[in-house]
């Protein structure tokens, strides 16, 4: 929500997108103010008559619907006074990283990690009280702390002597629920931090928080090392059921990369990782069970079924982890075999569990999560997307950092490519919200007909045949910072019609299964990295997205990520999450009779059902 | 309690000795009836009247209160007639290996072992029931088992997918109290066992218990490996302070000689190493510090004080000990400093907390506990009696095996000396009783002043000089085993007279303490692998003893490895245990005003105030 002057950036009356330029506002217009990519939408609150009038092309991207509710193309909508007014810029053409912020990474709790520290002096040991150092210590905990506690873990037994007798008998203590976990000399309750990690197929995310405050540190990423031994998950399992060393080699390769993540977060915020004393770890359930050395095998063949269903409690130092030798991984629960605990993070970030509407909650990675309900009931089902949707098994796919492609415009005239890369570096590569974007604007510009072809027989240059197989131009290798032309191939269309098919069908398979209807869904969460950098409208004429009103949709970014961070911070939520498990209607996919028609009409672009896509069937001109 | 047909082994009538012989009843003789150890005590129950008259080599060795009361040397007592009789052996004439059988080497208690074992059928995954193993595994356990339990090891939990698939979802857990420790194959219910283990400051005594039926199936013992770092307890804890990897080696080694036990006794028995689901292990508090691995540092100095005063459940893998990798090590809690889990134990096995009458336990071994009470109030204290009692730091001395002297007769007309040994065999050594036995016949026999000086100016050949230092002989080297003389030195006599004093004073400021007298005591408890073969006359004729009816003593063996056999095959006597520590009132011995004082006193044979042993006096023949 901004409020314009109404002058642009060289002080003169002009269109919303240069005057919001000017007020910092960043607005997606990927094709710089053209008209012609309709992205850069914006919502009229209050001082519709300061406005000028609608123009065609922008009738040919807003519903009349869109209209009435006083949404405009921000480049066509000319100021004409300097009255008071109001704009709001609604989700879909906000710029990647705000995205994040406005989707509300995690929810407003209260603080209440399971770990607390606690300073005290306890009785020292002398002829007149030869009690033993457990008891003049827990005598001590129960006492001034109000704890009534006799529990502590061996590791923590072993230190406490010394302790003890270091600073005097002046203690910190570190109390997880009704254990002691640690016991350090001197007073170092201010040291107190907890690490969140998703464990995504293609990439780990890991957050340090500081358990005092509540306040996120730092955060920190790699990829996922089993990469190399399959970039899904079911390619993953059958290795690990090859030999009896590969399972803890992936296992291992896995706790090795995020003990390199934990150093490296905490080398730069200047933290031991022993001032570590939580971690919560999420990840879909094969993820899961390779980060607990658990065999996967029965979550990768029929009935697909996952060993642990419920929240685990591992000492960390049992997996490998560096951090405080009395620290515990959490988990929350998985769902089913493909339902793992990140998306009962997802329902845990978006609070969906507490929503009123009917919620969709959508993640998109290598695996798609759904989930769909609200405070009444929620359902969930998972379909796999591939890793195409994530930049992976894309010509020039990359990940979405700085040099990728995040959103392409192409004139229909003269086939003419625009596009915008992250960080506004020459273009190494495109990432999943730049092919899905680049692959919209083919099937808009007609380089693409709705099965999916790239149309061999126009006369453009950038239409072209490699290798015997069709390719678009998208940046040719003047522009690049690879020499190279970068293109969309007719591979990666049907890499991304898989994944787009997939989404689509989930999403339809949901609401059949809940018997409810698209209107009914109120409000849609995108979660995954994926989302951060995606057009909805591009989303939307490619058919991943079913055709509802765009304003329904907010992307939260990595909300499995943000649930785990939660779940750090608050116990009460741990319990949420175990209750949530137990309540969640996991229903499977491929059980669905209707499922496999579906897919393959959901193959087209939109849909092989037109009518299904009536925003679609507008913009195209098909009445 | 035995009733004599009356016939020798000849067939003729014979004294009563000779008829115990003949019916293999094994009465303590070391002079072989020759009417003058007086060792040899019988008590007539029924049918005196068929029994010889007191003779005065009897009055020599009985009080009259005993004569009163029917006692009889048995080489002395001829049958006159083949009438009913009743006869009793009383503990003190009793030979070695039965009195652990008599004195009851553990209380019957109800079997309920911490651990059981539960064979279940658990419903299949299919598509139709698609839970997550540990919801189908814990919901059977529930359901069929009627064990409140969620709750399994992590390493339990990692052998679960394989487990349930591997026998056709026929499976067999192992539940410690409400944690599922294992979870196996098959049925495999009836191989559930339990390792006790005594860990002395010289020997390692273990026992391998059938937890279905609590039968002890095996036993097995090593020497502490940690003699060779020192042979006291302060010694040892002195060098664990030294370099920073000491305490990890007398830890780990400590943890080897455990291991080798567990898998000698276990190869005997045919039984794997893997079904062992529980440990009991019990020592001094030192002993039980080494074994957790646990910085002993505050209990060799002042103000000796133990780290760990509570009961302890530690995973027996984190110890290193190659069992069940889901079982436990329990320990029962430490009193103080130096009343460590043992002296629990030996509580626990002699019942002294449900003690009507008050009672005394003194379990010799190179520390000495001391506990004195009844069900009303427990008292226990401590002191070093060094090594000598256990054979070690003896010229000759030996451990109490085949070949050790046990037994000492000496003529005190000619200073000839009989002996027997432990297994009958030529003699290599003197066990500690066997050198008790010596000293006391050597006092008698006058060959030694009160204050335990060899009287050089003796003229026989048996009192000499060797290396400026005396000795007395006591087997020549053409009948030992070893090549040599085997004798008790000066020096033997030193170590002797400190340890017996330590026994005494000990005792005696136990009393003092809880202010009471000698004639309070009704029962007296004699532990520890030393009084196995100890006689009790000599015991309380060099002053070790108090000088009280020898018939109030019971020799009860390895009374802290038969506790620890208790609290592995009861899982209430683990909470009896826990809450005696709490109530056992421990004093120091060392803090005692007159303690210095009465040690020295008690360095005396008997004792420098003969007025407190008449008994000796009587036997010496001073009125």
């Amino acid at each position: 929500m901004f409020e314009p002057s109404g002058k642009n950036v060289e002080g003169r009356l002009g269109n919303i997108l240069e005057i919001a330029q000017a007020a910092e506002v960043e607005i997606d217009a990927p094709c710089g103010g053209r008209e012609t990519c309709g992205k850069c939408r914006v919502i009229v609150r209050k001082g519709a008559e300061s406005i000028s009038a609608i123009r065609d092309s922008e009738r040919r991207f807003l519903s009349d619907a869109e209209i009435e509710a006083g949404y405009r193309l921000s480049c066509c909508a000319y100021i004409t006074n300097a009255n008071e007014l109001v704009l709001e810029v609604p989700p879909e053409s906000q710029l990647g990283i705000q995205r994040l912020l406005v989707g509300g990474l995690e929810p407003t709790i209260p603080l209440s990690a399971i770990v607390r520290k606690l300073s005290l002096r306890v009785p020292k040991a002398e002829i007149k009280d030869l009690r033993a150092d457990t008891e003049r210590f827990f005598g001590a905990v129960n006492e001034h702390l109000g704890i009534a506690t006799d529990s502590m873990a061996y590791e923590t037994l072993k230190a406490l002597p010394l302790a003890l007798r270091e600073s005097e008998w002046q203690i910190t203590v570190a109390v997880r629920d009704k254990e002691v976990i640690a016991v350090e000399a001197g007073s170092t309750a201010d040291r107190l931090y907890g690490f969140a990690v998703d464990i995504g197929t293609t990439k780990l995310a890991g957050y340090l928080v500081d358990l005092n405050t509540g306040r996120t540190l730092g955060t920190c990423s790699e990829v996922n090392p089993q990469v190399k031994q399959g970039g899904d998950v079911i390619t993953r399992i059958t290795y690990a059921m090859g030999k009896p060393r590969n399972l803890a080699e992936l296992h291992e390769e896995l706790i090795d990369a995020i003990n390199h993540m934990i150093s490296d977060v905490c080398r730069k915020l200047t933290i031991s990782e022993h001032d570590i004393y939580d971690v919560v770890a999420v990840g879909n359930t094969a993820m899961h069970h390779f980060f607990f050395n658990i065999n996967p095998k029965s979550v990768g063949f029929s009935p697909y079924t996952a060993v642990v269903g419920r929240s685990l409690d591992v000492r960390a130092r049992d997996l490998g982890l560096k951090v405080n030798a009395g620290a515990y991984v959490h988990s929350p629960p998985n769902v089913a075999g493909f339902v793992g605990a990140d998306a009962v993070a997802d329902i845990i970030a978006t609070e969906v569990y507490k929503a009123e509407e009917l919620t969709l909650l959508v993640d998109i990675g290598t695996n798609v999560e759904i989930v769909l309900g609200n405070k009444n009931q929620l359902q969930a089902c998972s379909t796999p997307a591939g890793p195409a949707l994530e930049g992976a098994e894309i010509s020039f796919g990359m990940r979405a950092v700085a040099g990728a492609i995040e959103a392409v415009w192409i004139d229909p005239k003269d086939m003419s490519v625009g596009y915008r890369t992250i960080g506004n570096q020459r273009p190494k590569g495109i990432c999943g919200s730049g092919i899905v974007d680049a692959i919209a604007e083919m099937f808009k510009a007609g380089i693409i007909s709705n099965s999916g072809e790239i149309r061999k027989e126009l006369q453009t240059p950038r239409v072209r045949i490699q290798d015997r197989v069709a390719e678009f131009l998208i940046a040719e290798k003047e522009q690049t910072a690879i020499g190279k032309d970068i293109v969309v191939s007719q591979q990666d269309l049907r890499q991304i019609q898989l994944a787009k098919a997939a989404v689509y069908t989930g999403v339809l398979m949901s609401m059949k299964h809940l018997e409810v209807e698209l209107g009914d869904i109120k409000k849609v969460y995108v979660a995954g990295a994926f989302g951060t950098y995606l057009n909805s409208q591009s989303a939307r004429n490619i058919g991943m997205y079913h055709d509802l009103p765009l304003n329904r949709i907010r992307y939260v970014g990595n909300a499995a990520g943000a649930g785990a961070r939660a779940l750090l911070k608050s116990t009460a939520l741990r319990e949420v999450a175990s209750k949530l498990a137990e309540d969640i209607r996991y229903f499977h996919l491929g059980n669905e009779p209707d499922f496999q028609k579906e897919f393959l009409n959901a193959l087209y672009f939109p849909h092989r059902e037109l009518e299904r896509f009536p925003s679609v069937k507008r913009l195209l001109g098909i009445s």
